[in-house]
């Protein structure tokens, strides 16, 4: 695994350390979010990991899905139902800034790793309950998926189908991998508080709370003023700007005047200038049908890089729909070096996108990627004040579990 | 308006001033957070207001989305193209502590407010730069929306139509609002830098590299392995588990084997228990178009609130697709409070989705809505250092310019 040079700049999390009982998803991409600004994040994993380590495709032993959650982590396979796991487990707790969890409200306690004995141990410490619905309340003990969220916060409404009036899901999980980034925030603005005046706090974040938050501003502005609602979906934007060419589909859009008049000369079709259903913003959006019939059938003659150079030369902006595997081979994305290649040892070569923001002094990078369940059990164990022979002992009576890299 | 009470606790970035610049939603809903979080937010905005005042819906003058993305801010309507309203904002900047801007690349140089002018005015200033596709490269240049990066990004590529193979846009502005939190995450993360070792620094982020970080984890699992790539669309997990009732759509989980004896049994139909295609998870997915179909069936039976009582009975994951509308009267979004109702003088009853997270020591919330163009000139330009003489000369010469709420 390649691991930094050490004077090598340092991310803006660095020295602080994360203890990360979270699984699935929400939880564990917010604590690599902190892993790959710096922070020192234990992943305590089940003797059998956890539950994204076998899900997905498999490589070497490696879970895909796993390997793109986990990066910069270090890995602690360990039974917390036997009382020497528990008690390693808390002797780490006094070294550690922050605790993220996302069990049903209630699990956390009863493991007896809750709120109160985190704060014994460290009286400071920021405490993080992810959940999907809030610690109280009628569904506070439900079990969550992410579709249940998306179904729930209004995103299957807004993509509902506009033939049949069917709700549709978006085919990603938005709901999880939005309540990362906000958890990320909010325990990075604790952090920031408590260097400022020396106090830990308790965190809580529902999903349907961040979900419900994160559409509001566009997708249920006809809902802010009381007593002058519009129906949300009339006010929402139309989006379906997809067309399709001789080899492809490209997106292109004709908002201002000037982007107009770009996307008629781009497509030869000077003559549309003069058309009085097209002459502004306001006569185009009155015409919107027979505007996108134009576009659609104007596109439709040209190959996808004929027609977006064509567009580009006009100023329209405008993109070719890219499947997965084209977008990695596009320039500007090979050019700012979004997909990073790294050499693992045992898996091989892997690809992973590199952190999105360009910290100027304190660069957020991929130093190591995703453990093996249990890679770090002596590293970590070690760090909670146990001796070696403590840590054989361990290993010895199946307190602790290790797999074999690639097996 | 209503204003906190002073000795009420304080956001976790109270004490920090925000020198914003942006337009449109990226970066407002970004600075948004931080001034939910505490922050004193200067939204400098040209004479006629930014763009998103005059999109979409208005009521009493006030535009819905500007409302969204723009509140707990004060607003200085300000001339930079003119020399005394350009020295006006100068003179902000040493009491700055970040800059946010997300104009395109170049601009805001040549407006004079760039990041050499602001570090001179500040050295220790967090300068923040959020664009479409980077600073350099073959798209840098471009004008961006929303969509072009669902295209590029592959958003449209996992939300192609399963039956027609077309891609499609998701229909509410994912690349736009992802780039705003993880704008906020990582500014908070560089005043924690700040805060320990005395030093700004300047921050790039692109929308495109957000987006493809954001989806990679689960979307594109299959790249993971160079040389054992497995088609992304393939190894994507399946989402669509809408079921239409008598009276509505729910969706339901059956993923784990309790799940799926739970739903056999709230559908009344034991029988299925014993269905061999049926009996593990493996089998399941083998069957999965069969499985859907049963489920379907079986749920169009009975209306969505009576079906839901019976899946949460047997503790199978499930929710009722809610419109926007019917998502406020649910009973665990009024036991969270989830959307808070606010009173404008002069709008009047306003609602607005609270800040998601709840921080125990330092609470995030709204204190005011969006201001009216220009509401806080004078506040502002005091804070600049600016004599009552000054800012009644830079309103007379017509360098700054208020709106009158309401009209």
């Amino acid at each position: 695994m390649n691991v930094a040079d050490d004077s090598a700049p340092k991310g803006p999390l660095s020295g602080y350390r994360v203890l990360d009982l979270t699984t699935m998803v929400s939880g564990p991409i917010s604590t690599m979010m902190l892993a790959d600004q710096g922070a020192d994040v234990i992943k305590v994993e089940p003797l059998r990991g956890e539950t994204m380590r076998n899900a997905g495709i498999k490589h070497r032993g490696m879970s895909s899905s796993f390997l793109s959650c986990n990066r910069n982590k270090r890995s602690l396979a360990i039974d917390l139902k036997r009382p020497e796991g528990l008690d390693a487990v808390r002797r780490l707790l006094p070294s550690c800034d922050v605790v993220v969890q996302n069990f049903r409200p209630g699990a956390i306690e009863r493991m007896g790793l809750g709120l109160e004995v985190a704060r014994a141990a460290r009286p400071d410490i920021i405490f993080v309950s992810i959940s999907g619905f809030g610690e109280e309340g009628p569904y506070a003990g439900q079990r969550v998926y992410d579709p249940v969220i998306q179904a729930l916060c209004g995103l299957a409404d807004i993509q509902r189908d506009r033939d049949s009036g069917e709700p549709r899901m978006v085919r990603t999980i938005i709901p999880d991998k939005t309540t990362s980034v906000t958890a990320a925030q909010a325990i990075t603005a604790a952090l920031l508080h408590r260097e400022r005046f020396g106090e830990g706090q308790h965190i809580k974040l529902a999903m349907l709370d961040t979900m419900v938050a994160y559409l509001w501003p566009e997708s249920s502005s006809g809902l802010n003023y009381v007593g002058n609602e519009v129906d949300p979906a009339r006010a929402q934007m139309g989006l379906d700007l997809i067309f399709k060419t001789l080899d492809g589909y490209i997106t292109a859009a004709t908002v201002a005047d000037a982007e107009w008049r770009g996307f008629c000369r781009a497509v030869d079709r000077p003559d549309m200038l003069e058309d009085p259903r097209f002459a502004s913003a306001t006569q185009r959006s009155a015409h919107q049908t027979e505007r996108r019939k134009f576009m659609s059938d104007a596109v439709s003659g040209y190959a996808s890089a004929d027609v977006i150079a064509r567009l580009r030369t006009e100023d329209v902006p405008c993109a070719p729909v890219y499947t997965r595997e084209q977008l990695m081979r596009d320039e500007q994305v090979l050019k700012n070096g979004i997909i990073e290649q790294h050499e693992h040892p045992v898996i091989g070569p892997v690809r992973q996108p590199r952190p999105a923001v360009r910290f100027e002094k304190t660069p957020a990078n991929i130093r190591s990627l995703a453990p093996y369940l249990g890679e770090h059990n002596a590293d970590i164990l070690r760090d909670a004040g146990l001796s070696e022979a403590d840590i054989a002992a361990l290993a010895e009576a199946g307190v602790t579990a290790a797999e074999t890299p690639g097996g």
